[in-house]
């Protein structure tokens, strides 16, 4: 039987652990394996990489899921203009269902005997990754070091020192985690209810304070340039997250129910998600009928509650999507947006499907579609159920 | 046969000209009502009547019906966090129904045999009078002179100083209409999809820049308490206006849907509404359960709706509030808003209820309420269903 | 101007009346059009094409959408097994809708100047044709002779008369619409509330008593054979609405809200719909997922309820078309019914994708996928949230 | 530290083999509790008292909870027109929730150190258990002998023999499980996908073949009288358990998802349960407006989800109470219906507020609600938003 194990690898001190336990302690062949969705560097993925290798890695192998992970989820999410609890973008609930998946698909293709990550047994991401695991992988026995020997901190660097490794684990004073869809933000005021976190939490600061002006396009629900520039999703974003980080625009703090069904709070950074959901559900507001309006935010609302809680390979999953796709048919324009420090706020939209600058009709205006006399008729039958219910008061 | 008829007075130049019509044209006896949801001011309302009885109203009938407002409508806006299409928080739809049910509820006790609106045919007010009108008083004939005559402001301005009323009917730049839920603002610019409105056209201007923290009380869902003062609700409202106005906060344009099925676009001013609703959802966050945010989201969005569609008088409308009332068993507790300059952001919340700070268990730290055994087999079991569609892949 | 008029004709004497005194009394060139989904037979479109000629029908066309009807939209009830109020097949609501599309098109098609129906003014019927003349055909008139003029049969009658045209005119007992959808059975009895419609009412007669088990196979979703013979769905409908017709299966009367707010019922026989739909549900049970299930049921709920209203080309209904299209990957295989004289159940399914002999894990029994430490903690965290809200009683 | 355990206590093996290990084995005191939902009489519950008293029980207790299991649970699903799956009235699901409770509060009332159930690691019941349990009697620790130690029925026999317990203990062919909301049927045929229960399986059998005609009496949605006989809900249930049990009305086999995320299959005779929410839909149909029927039918499905799921705790379950009481305001009349061997069909209802029979309109007549030219202008505006949308094709 092979002793071979995929390890989800971020270069941490939990993973680190995990490696040099599984090949020193356990003699296991353990491929390490980082999944970037665009939250990592070049040198940060390389850096990682060395640490792997000099940690025991037999094979260490980064993974880019960016365009993917745009195309089959952040696609979606704008699709959906989903905001988790009317607040969250579900940066990191997204991000981590992805590389769980992308992790269990290598493990897969390697054969591996054993697939293992360094989640404790307290939050929500043991459960995307065992769950991930388990539905694609299945032939491959789930470790979980962290989470079975609840180790602290201090034992951990202790066993890694004994173990001939001396780097640096100082704990950072905010725990931080980045995607193209938002970085996260927890510390000791995100454990309590009444504090908000400082302004110096946040990893991007306020370095631009002149209002501006930018114009996103969409085609089919799809942001396609900015400013007149044509780029792809992923570079549209990412230039997003540069301007309105520059603003200090998207910060919110998140709270939610995990899966494990206790609360949590967490706070984010996440400019080109907002600027992005609220430009392009202004357009729809513009270009789709009152029912799709109605079903797709009920839907929606659903397809991120689904997705934060690990279901995301629930075929629901897929229908909703069909749903939203469908729906992005006339979803194309422009839409300008004036950018100020700490917020931001719509100008307005063009678009050649925009409903409201139709020739059949114009609100408050009078026209040809209907006269005095229809609207008459329209309101005395559109009253008629009322009429009867109360007549029997 | 009576001929008294009752007119839904505002002292603008549809309803004088209304109002002169019926009384010399047609022979009635016109009673002039104006309903106050919290707009005007005395000294309007003085006017008003002023105006009523020099243009020939037989009784001028002032009903302030403000605290009913609140205790059957904005109460469940709370309740409910509903903000249409995410962005208006239906201040004149509410308004104008409870007018109308005001209104058509005088016609009825006086038994007129008229009931008369100034509304065009056009828009959304003339559904939300018309459908109160013939459910509330199905016995009195509904005259609609602007609607039906379609005059211009010139024939309309003419035929009153041909009737020796010579005020001056300036048409204002923007037609501004006030409650305590909101001020909506109309104007050239709301006409396109493109442009914004400018600074000057929202009726309160920013007055304060330095930022400061407001602390909002709720009881079961009901504000009690601002800055630890009790007060009632309306008062807290008004109040909330009044500091939210000065950082000219709860500024929005929203586009939606009339009832009449074509887009139209306004903007608005409402900080009560909008430091409420987002302090009250904050709260909500934490302490209702996940069903129950889910299932509030979905029935407060319809609520909305049917509100803005003048269906208020449905009874599922009943149905609803008693939902969204037992929901607010537990949303008691105080939250801390920052205010600044345009924008504003939740700083926390303190509840005996915080789901949070259960002594049950706690986000992200190990605990009694469960151990690493059991999340594993909490993991395997949740993952049950996806293991068995997946595993016909 | 041309006077070219497209006429929705039936045969019967409303339309016909429609047709000689618009060729007659309006000099009109009238094209009769009929549409066929199903529910006539050869003979009886000879039949009416030979009437129109006589009356004075320009040109008459007959066309037969039978399998665009299935294929646009009975595939639709049947994925979301659509009974509207959990009764009615909604067999008139969805084939009237498609007629009067069909018939719209033709209008446009030939560029008429006139398009012609003969609904009154107190139904549905007349909504749909009218929101799709106006919808496909916008530049085409709508002309509505019947419902305008309200003349009464005696007086049609003699209208016919007076102009040569001596068919004999008797008013049915009961008036029948018939589809492959369904036919609607109206009478003296459907207009109270409380009785039920004779045996005799019913066209098709129970005419086998001995029980007999018959075996409907799908592929993904879509009806392909019955008693192992390979049918077309169409085939496959008018098959099973024989055999089923035998046994007096499917009837009931659905009660409902018209789109004029009132309250209506019908009497129906849908003996292929009633099977079809209970044997594709139970496919579905087996091999969709909880999720699917759930929001399944509740968007094709919404799909029954905006066919019936009328709002079948708004955008909203490919979207969720989408959706129940996508759901269907795994709805493939055999179910057994058993049908016994006015009533039928479900014997039992076989598909490869039926999740309840999955290998994975089987209901009641030890299995492999959990053990009982596994089933304590799941259940422990799954009772997190219930125990903490009720830590504050 | 107490000693005292509550045993869950039906006095079949599992639970007596409870009882005898938990009183000889590990020296408890027990108390054995058996909680009657309407399904148990007088004897059966004198026998497992006695019994219990043999086995070695402290003290034990039948608790009624009928009346309560009726006002606090079977009435919302009669409000509801609940049917889990469009098929099970939940019966057992709802009924071992009530029990669970009842055994929960007597342990806490008895402040038991132990609460002890006898459900395998397979099934629901664990989960009802586990739940009411641990939320209801916080401070009680859980045992589960069967759950934990897996002894086969040969195994525990032995041991009880070996305890000087010498009972017979024939597994019967098909499990059963009665209370007044149904009784369940497990057996060999509903492990497979794809065989019915035979005629036998079903412990009522048809024991009367001529038809006739009841009527049921509802006052706002509460069942008040049968063939206008007052009685109480609990006793009109039991009356139409006993007639539609004659004519073999109510059975059926759900197929549906476990809170384990695995499917199972369930036989079922339920005749008080069918009849009373067919009847009561009907009569909701009448006297209901559209946007009640669409959002209790929602509501209601989830009500029934969350109650199948062991979630009767969660106070959203309180609050979708709130709003179907509130939707029964004119759920009052009468509703005749007739019955045959194995089927019944709905006649028609007698309501002070049928809405089909109002005086302010009806369907398919001329009135005075609206007229031809109201009806003309209706559909134009109607037809607006799909006019404007298709403008762009």
């Amino acid at each position: 039987m092979s002793n071979k194990a995929v390890l989800a690898y971020s270069g941490g001190l939990d993973t680190s652990y995990c490696l040099v336990n599984l090949t020193k302690d356990q003699g296991m062949e353990v491929h390490t394996v980082i999944v970037n969705t665009g939250g990592f560097s070049e040198e940060e993925l390389k850096e990682i990489e060395t640490r792997a290798y000099e940690l025991g890695s037999s094979k260490h192998v980064t993974i880019d899921i960016t365009d993917k992970y745009y195309n089959d989820c952040v696609r979606y999410l704008i699709y959906g203009n989903i905001l988790k609890n009317n607040t969250y973008p579900l940066s990191v609930s997204a991000e981590r269902m992805f590389q769980s998946i992308a992790i269990a698909q290598y493990a897969k293709d390697v054969d591996a005997e054993y697939i293992v990550h360094g989640s404790t047994g307290a939050g929500n991401d043991q459960i995307r990754f065992d769950v991930a695991f388990a539905v694609i992988s299945p032939n491959s026995k789930i470790i979980t070091p962290i989470r079975d020997e609840k180790l602290s901190r201090q034992q951990e660097v202790e066993y890694l020192q004994a173990n001939g490794v001396n780097y640096s684990w100082e704990k950072a004073k905010y725990s931080i985690n980045r995607g193209i869809w938002g970085t996260s933000v927890g510390g000791v005021e995100t454990l309590t209810s009444n504090e908000a976190l400082p302004e110096e939490a946040y990893p991007t600061q306020l370095s631009r304070t002149e209002p501006s002006v930018i114009e996103i396009e969409f085609e089919k629900g799809i942001p396609t340039a900015l400013d007149g520039e044509k780029l792809s999703p992923v570079a549209l974003i990412q230039k997003l997250n540069e301007i309105g980080g520059e603003y200090a625009i998207g910060r919110d703090i998140h709270v939610g129910d995990t899966i494990l069904g206790i609360k949590g709070r967490v706070g984010f950074e996440a400019p080109a998600a907002y600027l992005l959901i609220k430009a392009h559900h202004l357009l729809e507001k513009h270009t789709l009928t009152r029912w799709q309006l109605l079903h797709k935010d009920s839907l929606s609302n659903w397809y991120g509650t689904l997705l934060h809680e690990a279901q995301y390979l629930d075929p629901v999953m897929r229908d909703v999507e069909a749903f939203l796709e469908s729906s992005q048919n006339h979803v194309t324009g422009k839409v300008k947006v004036q950018l100020n420090p700490y917020h931001f706020s719509m100008i307005g939209i063009e678009s050649p499907y925009d409903m409201m600058q139709s020739k059949v009709a114009t609100y408050g205006e009078e026209n040809e579609a209907w006269d005095s006399r229809d609207a008459r008729g329209f309101i005395k039958i559109f009253g008629n159920q009322l009429k009867i219910v109360h007549s029997f008061d």
